[in-house]
């Protein structure tokens, strides 16, 4: 059961060569590599085009309208840790601003993943602090009610433990957990190499109905050709 | 990490002395009595508004458009159990109809939960067999692509474990995790109780605002009264 | 502009023979019969579905997942008050439930209009309270900031001053202002007593092409028929 | 290309006795028995839990905000008939109440289909009228520009030419061209009749895995049981 | 009905002078030139500003998180083409990425309209492969179930038959049948002209009221003006 | 009562210094500044990256799928204005485009707020005329039905009343009662004074539990630490 009104302060984080690793692929490599899963939902979009981020969770279970415990965070983040919050509830507000970036980034954080609402683009974008949110909203919030730093959360639908990697681009954010990035990331290597020679048999026109030898499946599943 | 193309036929479900003493309360007060957690998302609703139901969480991952491994787990359901359903991906298809629900009924199931859609409505609100899901929807399902059962899953941003007891009823879905439901079980009987008193204060017309000796607080936040 | 932190404890509410006129009458036709105006937004819904209400706007200023000012708001309902929560942002949360139904009947409300969430619904339709929301969710909510009671408010988009009219059914709520209240009744009284007579003639089968005499200014704007 | 502004009086009707043998059956019965085509986006509810129908469609083009066409389509209307309305942009205003129904009603509708709104939804229920619409809204809606009467028309993303049928439950809405009707009825009363030999089967605690002989082609796809 | 499990490969395609004709124009200015007809719905959006394209349709139609009829379709596709894909039911799954992107652009495709999902938009960006989706999502498909190419489809509401023109830029998608490509070439060429003018006039200060010559006509609905 | 069919042509407008001096904040500092009222919902965004604005308010209530009030508000334009528009229903077409903007532009008004679509948006941003819409919609509207300019109007949950100042940047839109004006610059100001100090502290490491003296208020709300 998630708790509230706790700060674990020693996490287990993924190998940094592990995260290192996986910052060199995609989230639909890294994804597609895991077994096709560990998928933020993908309404949490970055805030800017170029935003992307690889890095370890500091997880963050917030109460709706109420960003009290980034502050309390901000005291766990080592260099390369990405922030990764929840909510108790739906809550677009505007949880994280320019400020809240400041203090993350003099703390080594590598950007924000959140299940909320975030303002201060412009700047953020200035600064290229990458932050992935479900909204963007001038919306302030409070700092009364306790939620947690560190605990298990879930995140748009997807479980995320502190260390965990988290990698994050254009096509979305993906979860990694500790315990297999370094294999996730040799997977999204092998993939990666896959795909290359694909890329070149079908930029020279040869068909995925070859490639993959599927005429024949199709065919079995009944596909029928009028002219 | 989320398993795909797993069938766990061991598992440890909740006590059913907790189960039953659960069973007596409504969602909102089992949610109050763990804190303010485990709810699933609101989107997660009763087809019919009598659906109320409490059991012990076989759960399910689904592949979008895909039913196939509802057939696996009702050969792992047992009297009490719900079937509680997740999706790879977001889905409103009808993974569920009445063909199902009548075998899930003879394996003893007590309803089902699904973050994706469910059809035959009408006839599962006749057989007043619960269902609580995201969409209404005829559309049928392949049978095609592997899932698993009795894996962790996340289930409208909840994360639901097997064996984890679940309530619903009009107002919604709680998970209580296993190893925590016969202390859950009592804090919601003890908040039933301390209701039950305020609730005659309030029918006799006493304020809130004196019950919870309010006032002050307010006016050190700085309400002002005009009149 | 909107005020946080104050309670305008003398409102002029609109006369009560105007408000009983009010009730006779369906929200469509009093929307219409005041032109068109005072609709809040169709995404609030009752919460049972013979729901309906007429009476005198207590507002409500809320904060996101803080039902604080519902306490608040108590003291100054009389009788035949409907209370009218709008919320500084988009929040869903069960702001309203049970016991405090209970403590504003006690206080003479005859209902509550709300851009939120509420929860205790079966409980809600037992007690024939009726309450139209933007969500069913057991979510409970904190008392922890400040909003207002008795201040201009907008709900679902509509502009709702203390003392106006609110009158809500299944097809949904619209507000009447104070001073118009005796007004709109009687240009509902007039226009359902109009609409009568067109039912008949509709049940007899005339046409309202012929009725409406459309016909010449269907044909003027260019519609054509083919056989 | 959809054309504006044109009446076509003259339509083709599905024959009655494939209307009537279609009317036996529910929705997702039949959107199965077609090939899983025909189905409404499921946005299209009914307005009362009892709602459901079956008839051949006068098909109606609408502008936003606008029911000028509603009288236009009244007259093309046949003793079991349903109006099914598109829309040429989303609009979710009340194009259609009781008054309109009532008219509807004379000329011998069965009921109505209408992506965009609906209002006086008591009173429909009590007239026992079916509609399904994609929100309830009180909101008016003007008589000034054209749309069309029985073009064919996309209504929730799918395609209704005037004539075809439609049936509609409480699992949502199908369309059957009127040129296969019979032969989707006959296939819908042998996938029926097919189905309750297995419910029979279910019921008596017998597997789908082993009813449809799953077990083995689950293996081939690498299905792991682990205890 | 639309069929599953077909292939047409001889599909006739609009002019190729009417194409490059359309090419020219907006997608505003078509759905005006075609009388305010064959948008597609608003929510199909370009994955990247710039994105915009003009051609004839191959279409598809999908199965959900199923992108095998996307190889079947490549085969069809001839220089100058535009793939548009439909699916059975709302899914939001990555069905296409930038190898399938290589593929169609060495058959000479100018890109993709789909009611679904599209991932690597990074890299299709930089490919400037133009596609116009209803999401971005990193969640990988399957290939396991038919679906259909060059049949009529449905494609955010809007019906498209294969060898129609499909126009897409920042405003959106219109679809021109076939048939009328020239015709609606040549209405938007006159259309276009007519605006020059009127910018002109705009842009040295003339109103809309005069040019329009509105005073009257407004005055006559009952347009009051309060100083 | 919001009216229709009404234009008023003398309405008061902030002070022009209040206006220039609230144009050096963006939208969340304003926002705060005034207490955290007056944000329009999230949903309204601007069409382009760098759209911005800040001016006095020409209100516009619009008919759904009708612009033709905007034709009447243009005359009412004064240098410096943006001409904020809401609607008696949720309409997202196409109410405004280039044409239109070249007309408002020629009048001397800094640009757009609207509660629906807007159409050119390549053109506009082209022309950088800064609009902040709820959708992106090619689809055209008629001129048929009468609002009202200069009438209060609620734009997205907000009043807006002529005259008052609206702010819009990358974090939304805000709007600033006349009254109050140049009390919310000055406070503007002061919280932008306060924010560099802190920022600068941000950057050196401090963190905000020590900044703010959070850390006795954390623990007596109970905040556990564990190592």
């Amino acid at each position: 059961m998630t708790e509230l009104g706790v700060v674990h302060r020693s996490i287990e984080r993924a190998a940094p060569e592990a995260v290192e690793a996986l910052s060199h692929f995609g989230v639909a490599t890294v994804h597609e590599a895991q077994g096709r899963t560990g998928l933020l939902r993908p309404y949490v979009r970055p805030i800017y085009p170029q935003a992307k981020l690889c890095g370890t969770a500091v997880t963050v279970l917030l109460q709706p309208g109420d960003n009290w415990m980034f502050h309390v965070a901000a005291e766990q983040i080592r260099p390369g840790d990405v922030v990764v919050a929840g909510c108790t509830t739906e809550s677009e507000d505007g949880f994280f601003g320019e400020l809240l970036a400041t203090s993350f980034r003099a703390r080594g954080a590598a950007g924000l993943i959140i299940d909320g609402g975030c303002r201060d683009v412009a700047e953020l974008a200035e600064m290229d602090f990458p932050v992935f949110s479900r909204s963007i909203n001038a919306k302030g919030t409070v700092k009364a009610t306790l939620g947690s730093v560190n605990v298990p959360v879930t995140v748009a639908n997807a479980l995320v433990n502190p260390g965990d990697v988290v990698v994050a681009d254009a096509d979305g954010v993906v979860v990694v957990p500790r315990e297999s990035a370094a294999q996730v990331a040799e997977a999204s290597r092998l993939r990666e190499e896959n795909e290359e020679s694909k890329r070149a048999r079908f930029r020279d026109g040869e068909l995925g109905l070859d490639m993959y030898k599927m005429r024949e499946k199709l065919a079995t599943a009944g596909l029928r050709y009028v002219d």
